[in-house]
């Protein structure tokens, strides 16, 4: 669904007005695209979310350090193939490197670059490599280059993530893009998920930073791919003004607009997150309904998106709602699992009371379906919450079991 | 490792004096064994701990209230095949109906008779067919009979699991012995797992209680197989005092010997558990030393043990000690990233600083292994725990992909 106001737009990363971008090979991975750059055209304000896994790579303390000096930004540079996490000093100092030569390669105050890195942990960058990428890949930037950039983030992904809608407010369009990369270690609190969103709408820090806050906090945050939280993951946004608009204030009807763009935006993209999670086959929305605040309810729809169980079932097309209701069980949450109702899809399975309405065949009708919801009504208030997670399958432990290698 | 005190014995359930056990099949599953019962000659002290997950299984029910209302047992029934869990008023009056059945066949009162039941969640009890079995079960039981009973209570089992153990104490000579089953949606705080434990010492209910809990805390509670945990699980165990000892009493060194014994049986069959996880083909413990506190080592530890990049990487023999720290980095304790240290086996694979000392080789060799320690060092303080779990492998995702069909 989308709102009548927003319109999808092509672009991604570089739809909005004033945005640059490109991705090349530079010999970090074996073949394929590794090094990113994304260029605002002027200064934009930037703001942004990290990983909140104690153990924080590199290139999480290094844009910590230089959000926290400037709340300006015109380029961001960004790796795959390594993670630069867990590599102590020396990953710090080549997270600056890869800095300065950006800012060097592109003529912008080093205060104004943000880095990101993703892929195996504990190994050393190659540094010199990246060095002599980001000098060629600079002169290279183009309003085209979004599809490149979006190729060179990806790691275990097997398509790159762009999302980009427009909507009008008065004469001036604001455009809101972005890309993103999975696949597997999604999980809530930003687990190894990269995205960059720009947009040309004009905005304060303060007011870009809130509104990155909460449109985070229902789309990458309500994922789940195996669990796992990430040292790397973050969610960066670029705000350069190009629309021309009056800058944005809080609670008009504008900055609302504005929410329901970025929204828009993030979940598309967290929902590509997780269709893409490493040996998916299928989208499994988890909807919890009826719960005393919306907070219990995505704490209760955790704990289903995270069940090996609930996963390898719906793999299977098996419609074991038990262990549905077992995830709940042990989710913390308060309630009383006589009242709960579930439903595949629109197909009621378990009414109040344990009484089960499942019809086996329908039910593993609906359980084949590419996208699945599973409804979970608590029947104990009124709040519900969303989160998405895709089933467990043995492609996703081949994957795994040999990452490195 | 075994205290030199103990030593271990044939009989499982039935090694203690005065108990006798059977088992058989009385068609809740398609062919195997699916009922058993553990009797004591004379009225035993009873003890119990539960799942804590909200949805509790109506055995879980009753048993709670029995225990309630009586600190004595004379039998246990279990059945196989079906868990009686959101079984709604159905399942509690067929949960009773297996105890009125046993105390009636056993001529003992209702009031000494625990039930238990694991398998599908969500199916009525085929009562009937328990019933009759029981009455049949009844005329069996013999000081023989725990073979059949261990194989009785498994379900996705792929063998039975038993443990016993004797100390001497002066003139007289006690036994603790028991048997379990596993083996998927194993995690701590009693997840799908049985254990029924039998001793002939003499001592009162509430110490009993007490080096039940205490026990547990060390075993069945620091193992994980997939983070699920269930509706039905729970560990019982009866005393009857054949071993006509003086009554045990707290901080007594015969009280601490109880206690060892009581631990070398549970962890026993805790890591038998863990070992024949659905799919599994590597025991895997984890070892956090360096700790603020015991509770802060076992947090840490339990992160590592249930997260699938881990359990995946470990059953690749690829030796991922970034997912092992990221996993650290997410269990929500307080630590250094920079202090920890982690090996395999006992092979160093990082030191201080991230500094890697990771011989590939010899870690492929380590990790090659059917039983592995991934021992981490968070050089904070001198509290440790050990928790243990299994790889993570396609024949899991087989399994539980059609549990029900």
């Amino acid at each position: 669904m989308i709102a009548k106001s927003l319109q999808e737009c092509p672009g991604g990363v570089t739809a909005a007005a004033g945005f640059d971008a490109g991705g090349i090979y530079c010999g970090i991975r074996k073949a394929k695209k590794d090094l990113a750059i994304v260029r605002s055209e002027v200064p934009a304000t930037v703001a942004g979310v990290f990983t909140l896994n104690k153990t924080q790579a590199a290139p999480v303390l290094v844009d910590k350090l230089q959000l926290k000096n400037s709340a300006r930004c015109s380029a961001l540079v960004v790796n795959s193939g390594n993670a630069n996490a867990c590599t102590g000093e020396r990953g710090m100092n080549d997270a600056w490197t890869m800095i300065d030569a950006t800012a060097s390669a592109l003529k912008v105050p080093r205060a104004e670059v943000m880095v990101s890195s993703t892929g195996v942990i504990g190994q050393y960058l190659p540094i010199e490599k990246i060095v002599d990428g980001i000098g060629q890949l600079a002169g290279q930037l183009t309003r085209n280059g979004n599809i490149d950039a979006a190729e060179a983030i990806m790691t275990t992904d097997t398509y790159s993530k762009e999302a980009a809608v427009q909507f009008a407010f008065g004469a001036t369009t604001i455009t809101v893009g972005g890309m993103a990369k999975g696949s597997g270690m999604i999980a809530p609190n930003m687990a190894t998920m990269l995205a960059f969103v720009t947009t040309d709408v004009a905005i304060g820090q303060p007011l870009l930073q809130k509104a990155l806050s909460l449109s985070n906090a229902k789309s990458f945050n309500r994922i789940s791919v195996d669990g796992d939280t990430s040292t790397n993951d973050m969610v960066l946004i670029l705000a350069n003004g190009r629309a021309n608009n009056v800058p944005l204030h809080d609670d008009t009807e504008e900055f609302g607009l504005f929410c329901a763009a970025l929204d828009y935006v993030l979940t598309k993209l967290a929902k590509m997150i997780v269709r893409d999670g490493e040996g998916a086959t299928k989208l499994v929305e988890i909807l919890v309904k009826g719960a005393g605040s919306e907070d219990e309810a995505a704490q209760a729809a955790r704990a289903v998106a995270n069940s090996n169980l609930v996963k390898t079932a719906i793999h299977g097309a098996d419609a074991n709602w038990g262990r549905v209701l077992a995830a709940v069980g042990y989710s913390g949450i308060d309630f009383n699992p006589d009242d709960v109702e579930i439903a595949f899809n629109d197909l009621p399975i378990l009414k109040k009371n344990y009484e089960i309405v499942l019809d086996e065949a329908k039910a593993k009708d609906a359980l084949s379906r590419k996208e699945i919801t599973i409804s979970i009504n608590l029947n104990k208030g009124s709040h519900s919450a969303r989160f998405w997670t895709c089933d467990l399958t043995k492609e996703y432990v081949h994957i795994n079991a040999s990452y490195r290698t």
